[in-house]
């Protein structure tokens, strides 16, 4: 990547928790003031992979809400997500990408037509590129999740995504909402020549699903039963607690063990919304498994995490990789990226070392010389 | 190997629980009454290997105890490891190696010097080879952890090891004890020519901190602090509960996090003596991380198994692969066998997926026509 | 209690799990083959309540199924609830019970009518009564939760219930099934002058719950969401995965917070159906509460236990508890047995030692010379 | 209590954690800047016990430390225990009580002589309580956990009682110390007439064995062994880190399951300082218990909490308490105050709810018109 050019990250919900803390994080640790954890792009393995630098990412998006990110990073400061002082310490860069926030549907005349929505969101994602003299923007789905759509519609995730397309944006779903995965989108999306990745980012339970399940499997012990109870405050609990929604994101952790054992176990997964919680989560989960003569075992686990804290570095991870690769002038499902998705593009390995494996063989790939 | 072959399994600790289990549970597998749950060289990856059969496997050994084989099987049905009936089902096999278990050392005659002991056991093996006509003999230490040694007198584990050594035998330690790890055996061990595989077997907190320490490594999450507890039962809970052997104990599993991390975070480890438990163990583990912009978090886990049928199955992998590596002619450490070990040979990765593709690989490489 | 009496149990759901608990386990303890754990009326504080001995019980019941007991007794021993050998040892009072076992359901000739259902099992209550010379039966529900009904149709608990005071027996309801709590049996039941106590035995997450809830509110911490989920096997795990079984048992769980707190607290409670965990069952809670100056703490417990062994013995208390009061002339509601229950009757206290207290003077009350 | 009145608290430890929450928090309720969550005396049931107001508290103390009361408030803010802003809200009041500190241990000339200390100590007490003009000044340990002491000396704790003694104020050990409890000061305690109260207060695991001890003994169920874990941060981690500290708290904590079930089971409980957890603490207990017929069962808790944040209301409950008894001319321990110790005076019962009941009864006692 030449020294000098701009990469944009247009964020679909850029007022959200996620985003907000991507931005700050983004500017707080190419300020210095925190070191990189939890952003994998940032490890020795990634160096020589020519991602655009921390400091080279430009943010704008589209939201529904008009709080302004100042106000929300102070909002996340009070809620525990971000320490105290940091939102004053980059109030510059959040106003700056607070400023390239435009509004997501309806239109300003009202309009709730399809092609309407997707002409102006892709005005506004080819606006921020040509008006910034940016290389290119990497478009991020981190909005709510939405309910499983019914009917032929494109449900909003979709025309964000076709936007992506129209304005040759590389799209990336960190979120369970259809976003690409539309048979509407089919055609467009061959035709566009543009990488993209997704679905669903895998930021707890399911991440630990990810190395816990293969261990059983690679020990030939039984799982006969996993069981799981999300507890979710903050926005996404409110989603979730929707039938619908959560059966989007269900679908997710269960191909995990669907891919790894060949079958679905026994068990449910439960997501609740407990506002009580704020910003943060904690999953459980209780796996009854088989060892040698049927002898009866169990492993219980407790996840307690914050959300927007463990999404947002890999938000930025997947906006630097999947900008690069376009760069680089890949096409398609980045496959590679299973590591970050529940729901990953292709047949990989469900097994998270695997996909590590494979991530960091891509970074080399993508610092080849050529 | 030849259809008609045999090899023996000489177990020092032949009368405990995990030496029991592995015997019932080698019979209750051939014999088709349990599926081999728990044992990895039954799965596919194996099947090529050119691994001896479990009905090819004739057991014997060492221990000071002297209640027989079927009465042990008995007490482990009652307390829960062993299901009812099968004892009953494979008393004659449980007979038979009740016949080949030697006692261990002091002798009859009241000697307590090392090289008497290594002759004696060194014979017992020999006679076992010879007068059933085996291909090859397998020792595996699967005898109580012994006080981490003060001093150059040879512990007992490395007394056998030494015997091992003199009667040509492979030799396994599933034990944390010192076994061929003292500076006394260099020499011998160099000079032998035989293959060997330990230290310390992975049944539970260790087997999930391998998976679960890469898994925070390559989120590049900042683990701060990693603090467990084992409650056991059985005799080794009772043996544990002695400082010096918890302390060899914990050494294991201190490096897991040490390999993996590069350093060892805080946190203790700690092993309790809780009768009450019986035969079951019960880990809980608590991981206090750090994620994106300094975010606290945290994970806990709790193991709840039965130690004796996670190390049975263990025990009979290591005894096939050991032997066919013999058979082959292999000679010295077994580094392709860490996915076993808590303290395993080499400098091999700590993680599990690692472990288990070695492991795959070195199952393949047995099987190659030569 | 005049020493040569007998008195009657009659079992609803006389071959289910808890039932064959009951009658093995009254019997092995009678016969000093185990300690009478967990039966609180074998305690000190019950020595001089005139409580008819473990030895005076007679079992019998009503059930459709048709598995005799000394069968299910070995089902409950393979399945770990019941000590092997034990069923063997009881085989005789185990086939005794079997004989006073009578069909429950539609009658023979296929009749579905209320009234007739009624008068049959009346029918069965009473000739159980009167040819085996019982002082008094005591009729308890121990069968499979009921859907909540709908509609002016008695469920068949609450025909079970208006037969038992058609043939004068006091009446206990161990499940959250109607049984008693049906308008169409208030004047029934008014005019019967018949002792009776329910509903839902407390054994598990919510036994916890009443006295972890008074607690919080002692200490002035505020509970800001209590989160659960259970995990059952056997026969009431699939009971209640129908969501109507479970909304019946569920407002049991909250009545407890309810009355300690005020309010409820945020937060849902799951039951999900895991066939794996045969007769045992696991509850996950997660409680969030505040502390001083709104500092945010969490109190998460697991319990594993196994539903008959925690519900058997209760049974027994209740059942002696509720012949002794009706042999002193005892009628209405019990609401001094508000110990043993999730929703009990009366405005009691839900605080478990509050209950215990008021168990234990009404256990002297009992004993008391008039 | 006639309004007007002042009554101090003198905090031995007076710049801790505990005495800071206690001070700032104080000043908070005052202000009505936050509900009095989790101070027992603030609840309807305290209303008419002529408790001294909250706002009437004055703060004074000795500690060995330098760190002014508004900079450890600002520590505490910074590791999540105080809510930010509220250190400056209450600044003031902060300052005031920073003003009454007096160094504790070796004094200005060097002296460690016992008598001279004792004379030190209650100067500065008697000075605080005629300098301020108030009613009397209540002491109360809240200094680290001291090593159980060994030899006829007085350990420092002791020291401070002494003074206590001497100069005429009622005492509360909210610590494990020594304390009151020491020989050399039994017939100056009894010579005193003062009031007085400890030991050792009750904020979590042990807090928690109060109310499930009493539940499984009063349902009749088999305690086989009670295992726990404690991660604590802060200081009080590294204190009881000291085996001989550690020792001293232990004894607090198997205390209440000896005196519930008239034994200890089996199981240790183990106290690990983890700096990373700050001002938290993680409790883990694992209890393994008998039901019916012998079955095997497991309850496990997690507790996370702020220790300052659970200790500070009960601190200023304790003050308050204290202060009221020796307004009523009180004297000796006072044993209805159990319900906040670990180790409370005299033989109580060990049941929270009983200690409950008892101090409701000893509050109405306080606010009786004589």
């Amino acid at each position: 990547m030449t020294t000098g050019t701009r990469t944009g990250v247009w964020l679909i919900g850029a007022r959200g928790s996620v985003a907000t803390t991507a931005v700050t994080g983004c500017a707080a640790t190419t300020a210095g003031l925190h070191p990189p954890t939890g952003m994998v792009t940032e490890t020795d393995a990634f160096a020589s992979a020519g991602l655009p630098p921390l400091a080279s990412l430009v943010f704008g998006g589209h939201d529904t809400a008009a709080c302004p990110l100042p106000k929300r990073a102070e909002e996340l400061t009070a809620a525990g997500v971000l320490p105290h002082g940091l939102a004053a310490a980059v109030a510059a860069e959040l106003a700056a990408a607070d400023a390239e926030i435009r509004p997501g549907g309806p239109l300003p005349g009202g309009s709730h037509d399809a092609e309407d929505l997707i002409t102006s969101f892709a005005a506004d994602m080819t606006d921020f590129r040509d008006r910034l003299a940016l290389d290119r923007v990497v478009v991020v789905n981190v909005a709510s999740t939405e309910p499983a759509p019914g009917g032929a519609a494109l449900p909003p995730s979709s025309l964000y995504a076709a936007a992506a397309l129209r304005a040759g944006c590389p799209y990336v779903n960190f979120t369970p909402s259809t976003g690409l995965r539309h048979p509407a989108l089919t055609d467009a999306l061959a035709a566009s020549g543009l990488p993209h990745a997704g679905r669903d980012g895998k930021t707890g339970q399911t991440l630990l699903r990810s190395v816990l399940a293969p261990m059983f499997h690679q020990r030939a012990l039984t799982v006969r039963a996993w069981s799981g109870t999300n507890l979710l405050g903050g926005g996404d609990g409110a989603a979730l607690a929707d039938p619908a929604a959560a059966a989007a994101k269900n679908a997710g952790k269960e191909r995990v063990l669907a891919d790894v054992f060949g079958h679905v176990p026994e068990g449910e997964v439960h997501i609740d919304e407990v506002p009580a919680l704020g910003e943060w989560k904690t999953a459980w989960d209780h796996i009854a498994f088989d060892g040698f003569l049927g002898s009866r075992m169990i492993l219980q686990t407790t996840w307690q995490g914050c959300d927007s804290a463990l999404a947002a570095p890999l938000v930025l991870d997947l906006a630097r990789l999947t900008a690069r690769a376009h760069e680089r002038g890949l096409a398609g499902p980045l496959e590679d990226l299973a590591f970050y998705f529940k729901d990953p593009e292709g047949e990989s390995s469900a097994c998270l070392a695997d996909q590590y494996a494979r991530l960091v063989a891509f970074a080399a790939s993508l610092g080849e010389v050529r």
